[in-house]
């Protein structure tokens, strides 16, 4: 069986970049660049919309070297159109600022070297107001392009490439000021409007074991497709795995869930952990805290979880979000299970997802910045999109055949494989029209301020 | 000769804030009151005057822990009046904002642990808008209180404290915000209309010598005076010292001076540093950035300065300034010199000021912000009031009789009495009502973000 | 094709240590017994005789935390079989030295807190003396334990781990006496009497492509074999993979070529390296030093290496070794090819080793203590076995249905499957009877302290 | 009153290095060769001697990069030898190891770069043996030179330095195989046969106060003596001071009232400790051992102290030792008292000591490696000789006029006078020919390694 041709005629499919349109030399036609102004037009105005609650001095925060101020994700976005876009493909384009190419320049080492990450909370110049104007700017200058001027399938593609790192951009938007709010001991707000737990309910549903039969089975993005179909290139190429026979829970495992662990002491027990999670968390440890997920607090003896609507009581409920790989494993040892392989998520979400699995998922156009109970509703119980991103025991690696390019947007993505895992599934504050089955996420083992939770899996002999 | 009656009798006398009142328990007359109110409402109008040219990210910036943020500065002299004056003094005031205390308590443990040093750059909240009326609300209410209440001596004493406290501020204001403005690569100017070199002159005079005979000397600040005289308690109490006779410089070492230095080799003599001094340059040094002061960069072959005014061309006429105590003692030695005692610049001092001094003096009300080239003013060539704060080679410690006292106000300097180094006279960025000869900062022997420059002296066999 | 079913016919077989005997309540028969006191007795002689060249003050050097001292290692591999043996199958067994447990305790925190790993360099009691009489001791309760009490094949597989366990130490004790004695500016020799390159030649061939073809191959032991067969848990389970076409180099890099790499600006060109290698090098670079691999000096513009027989002009023939995995890869890139996965590695190896590539290779029986060059030897030029580990771009990880057992011996292999990289192949410091073609070695990416060198591989279409 | 004068024709004088003989270009008589051969003679025993109960691996331990292995020790003070004397001093004269002067060089940045202090304890080579080949080789020279050479006034004033520089190594190798072996959990002694607490009472005398008065005093030695006296550069020149009236403690702090601090809560209370200490100890603090002196340990609620004689029940009667600077104050705040300065401990000791207070005191010699009960002795019990050092407020620098000479023996002691403190007196792991009124020792704040103590003092208003 081909998960992949499966795939194609049904609802998720999916394409390399750099073969987005079949014929990379032709120019697009009028109505492909009409839907290109729309993409773009509908995520820049997203982006934009997620800063209303923000003040010009929260855009400045940066909380650790690991994120980055609201800011710098504003001007960053459109440095990369004006990069690799507007000054090889719009004639007589003027750079906005020379200054904001060494500054916004994130990880492009071919670039130049890029400005010390840690440092971009030190630049109150310039000012927010001279980034949004650089973004009408740019904005400006994309449309102009792509009316005005020949638009290569090349070019299409590599635009695509550009609005969906500013998708990427959207969730890191909101995972860096959620971290930067939370060093505020008033703990404040992104939304103060918003019940963070509309599903709440009484009874989390047991976990369910979905079975995957032995097969061998074809996975990876062949590149091949049509406007609005797009991946990454670490998705691909198409290849073929052997997977033995599994089974994969239902559900992800909840806030009550991860407590019974903690009050177990699953955070002393070392024979729990991988040798680096245990040497993590001792380091990590703060005298006098308790030792639990990032945005955890207790409190008086009550936990208390903080959200992008402030500190609340932690929902037993809800998914546990916030982890660790290292705490998705250990958790997944003293509950006597494992977790997934990347390639064990893929299979069964493309066995198991509906055909709107992603219209109905709880994604950033949900607006519930928080994972939900999601279990009632029979219909998408499976969570396999959306909610939280989930960690698989793949360590972050190439797929067989897979060669990054080496020019600068050859940087995207090849050179950060290694030391990462994957995670799978999108999560609450991922747009809707950027996740897919096939999608692969990477943090560091030890990073916890993603949106991440934890799926259990396990073989079956 | 007792230079403590020379000096009552003369220009700058001191007093202890303890003992500022001749009775401690008598109530302050109506002329008393109406003259802490003008000196309070005038530093309150410079500190907010200060921040006219700062935009409200600007005002966020931390750029080392060291460092605060503007509006720290602006938030923690209005607790500081809270704290120590309006929630024992003026019946019924209702503290401003609870969470307050914590994250606006600089180091007073006394009050319960103040919210870590380096994450004061992280509150985004309060806004600048709810700091500028945190201050309206303070200054309306100890104008309510000098109005309405009695007053004691001893309160208009530790109030008086608040209002030299916050001038400490207002240096400490510019010190951080040119410091976090050196981050940023386009190098803003905190003021574009300046001419940072007024006094810009072709040829400096070479250096004369100041000579002091050998005697007794009284010194430290008894602590009498009247309203509007201040020390702080570190600077009392009176006591003998025997000094020798000894010469001290009539000017500071200027720019170009201490480029020979470096051009000669300084930075790679280990002869010329002590111990510790030589390990902090070889860890500070940067691969490809020659050693030079803190706010000098070499570029093309030409150096220049980062000043308030942006980066200049460095002027080789004016006093070098933010050189370490290690920068400023291999200087003295290269030069076959050595740096005052803190004892030997306070004689000189009293000798050698003219009456009109502090008039005369570059401090903070000039608006120059930078320290000036002032030889070719015979009458004002000594420049030991203003310009630069000139290290001495006398670690900061009591003098014969000093006690702190044990409540939170006794954190204000005696537990600083340690690895620190006092500098003598005052800066460009000093307010004029807050220096006198007896003043006596402190700064870590590797820290140099402060305006301080060097100053000669010498043995007389 | 199966190649597991091939190499049992063939010449290396393997086994996992818990399966190693064919009924594990089954006790052993005196042969089975005499051939475990003969490998026991002649790995501990090979422990000892390495010691030889070593000075009881050279023993007790610890020159980084990933280090440990000679005497420490002869001192845990004693505790292991008295840990995991002699307590629980010698009755009336009396342990040597109660404090001993604490100390020589490595990572099995299941055991208790091991002693701080990075302080065991501060151990100079026991003596050296001490830790003979103890390994002594050890060596006499074995010995009796085999002849005078039942042993069980769970016995003997656990104590057949302890032996090859003590394999390992073998390799650590070379390794990290080689980085001790590097630390010296006198640069020891371990061995003044042994020529390092014996095989020294004009000419390296050029490198030649292995072809290996697509297919679905079974990997991984059974853990089914004989007395003296073994394997560690993580060698297995067997399990399927499909495998692409692939090539691989007949030989690894040489001196030579990475050092054109070097000369070329290998180390300074950022489109090489990972991202997390390209902060590696740029962290650990020395001012004044080149980058290079960890032993290579410059020395007025000649280039050496450190081996165990000294400081030695480079030897441009030979392979390259201790290079990081980071080198590996980035010097890969440079040459326009890749590293194999351990999984191409090992069916390579299968299929072109030939049946005494074991016999032949460059191990520790060789007393080289340096990697050779082998081509001018047509019948062992794919030099897969010996001379070098080979980095692979396979990060560490659980076969597939591998589960690590929670007793203490599960803290072997399975907590360390994260963050590491395979190495394969085993070196010339590696005992023969330690290594087969399924043996999975791991270390950090950073790391090149083990003697590491690089295979390249390269896809076919 | 002098208290020059009168210390010279009283008990204790002193004299520069430089001045130590009246005409430093005359020769020396065969009486004072004689008597240079005698104490040089019975130094060098005396350090080899203290290695008696170490072993090989016991002399290569560095257990932080302020200690030195014992071996070091036995090395640097002989290499002082060769490169101070006999390269220069003694015709024909061989060094004996080539490699010797860059790995034995302390800190005489003027002889080249010193090898990396934290890295002593990996130089296994040269063996011990070597070692005191090394030592036999200097003592041969330097008595040769001494019989067979002129020599000036000047060059026995170097080696009377060099004489003196191997008595304060043979306090630090105490000092640091205590540290070295602290970090052993068998918790080793030095020496097993000795009483450590042979003065062992019940009751502790209350503190007496010993009164000073008010005057000038000349302190400071002025370099004249005679063969057999010696002081540092650092303990002149001759100075008026003026001290007022005080008042200083008749014998040390007792572990008993130091427990009582303790348990007062005085390592929680931030008001007791100079802002600096109190960082230090948060930093210092590891989670689950309750903060005490350096070597205190609590075990199932009892205290015990580790001492050259092993781990041992605390007594409270005896002075309590190794406190830091920081402690010393706070405990000094505690008690509502201070500590002194180096002049008025100095002044206290001119007055107050007796004749004999040398030949009494618990030094070296005495062989107890441990401060002592001693106040049951009426005509001793001040203890302002031996037993333990006395932290003083006084921050190290130079005295007035002091100059230190700008060749290699210069970097000396100039070159610390920056961030340590002054403490006096000596202790028992001093030599007796080593301590004087005079001597000035010092340490940074945070230190706690040496043998050192709290005396109390206070003002006399």
């Amino acid at each position: 069986m081909s998960l992949i041709s499966d795939a194609g005629s049904g609802g998720l499919s999916r394409a390399t970049s750099e073969q987005l349109f079949d014929n990379e030399n032709r120019d697009l036609s009028l109505n492909e660049r009409a839907a290109l102004i729309d993409h773009f037009q509908q995520v820049r105005r997203e982006t934009a919309a997620l800063t209303d609650p923000l003040t010009a001095e929260d855009m400045q925060l940066q909380s650790m070297p690991d994120a980055s101020p609201t800011k710098w994700h504003l001007a960053h976005t459109s440095w990369f159109f004006e990069t690799f876009i507007l000054r090889d493909a719009l004639p007589g384009y003027a750079v906005f600022n020379r200054g904001f190419h060494h500054i916004f320049n994130s990880y492009y080492n071919t670039l130049g070297q890029p400005f010390a990450r840690p440092d971009r909370g030190l630049l109150s110049r310039p000012s927010i107001e001279q980034i949004f104007s650089y973004r009408a700017h740019i904005d400006r200058h994309i449309e102009q392009w792509l009316i005005e001027e020949d638009v290569t399938a090349d070019q299409a593609a590599l635009f695509t490439l550009g609005i969906h790192h500013e998708q990427q951009h959207q969730e890191l938007l909101l995972m860096d000021i959620k971290h930067a709010f939370f060093q505020n001991p008033a703990f404040p707000a992104y939304r103060e409007d918003l019940d963070p737990f509309p599903d709440d309910m009484d009874d989390v549903p047991p976990i369910q074991w979905l079975q995957v039969p032995e097969d061998h089975y074809t996975l990876g993005s062949d590149g091949e497709g049509s406007v609005g179909n797009f991946s990454f290139d670490n998705e691909g190429p198409p290849h073929q795995r052997f997977q033995s026979a599994f089974r994969m829970a239902s559900r992800l495992v909840t806030n009550g869930e991860f407590l019974e662990f903690l009050q177990d002491g699953g955070y002393r027990e070392p024979r729990l952990w991988l040798s680096d999670g245990w040497n993590h968390i001792r380091q990590a440890a703060t005298p006098g805290h308790p030792q639990a997920p990032m945005y955890w607090r207790e409190i008086d003896g009550e936990w208390f979880q903080f959200t992008l609507s402030g500190l609340q009581p932690l929902d037993l409920t809800v998914p546990v979000c916030h982890v660790s790989f290292y705490e998705a494993d250990a958790y997944a040892s003293w509950a006597g299970q494992r977790l997934p392989t990347e390639f064990e998520w893929e299979v069964a979400a493309w066995l198991y997802c509906q055909k709107d699995a992603r219209d109905k998922a709880n994604l950033l156009e949900n607006r519930n910045f928080q994972p939900i109970a999601e279990y009632a509703s029979p219909d998408r119980h499976i969570q396999l999109l959306g909610n939280l991103w989930q960690w698989t025991s793949s360590a972050y690696g190439p797929y067989p055949g897979y060669r990054a390019s080496r020019d600068a947007v050859g940087e995207y993505n090849g050179k950060f494989m290694c030391n990462q895992m994957v995670l799978r599934g999108g999560s609450c504050v991922t747009p809707r029209s950027h996740i897919r089955i096939g999608y692969r996420n990477f943090f560091y083992p030890h990073q916890a301020w993603q949106f991440s939770g934890i799926r259990l899996a396990g073989d079956i002999q």
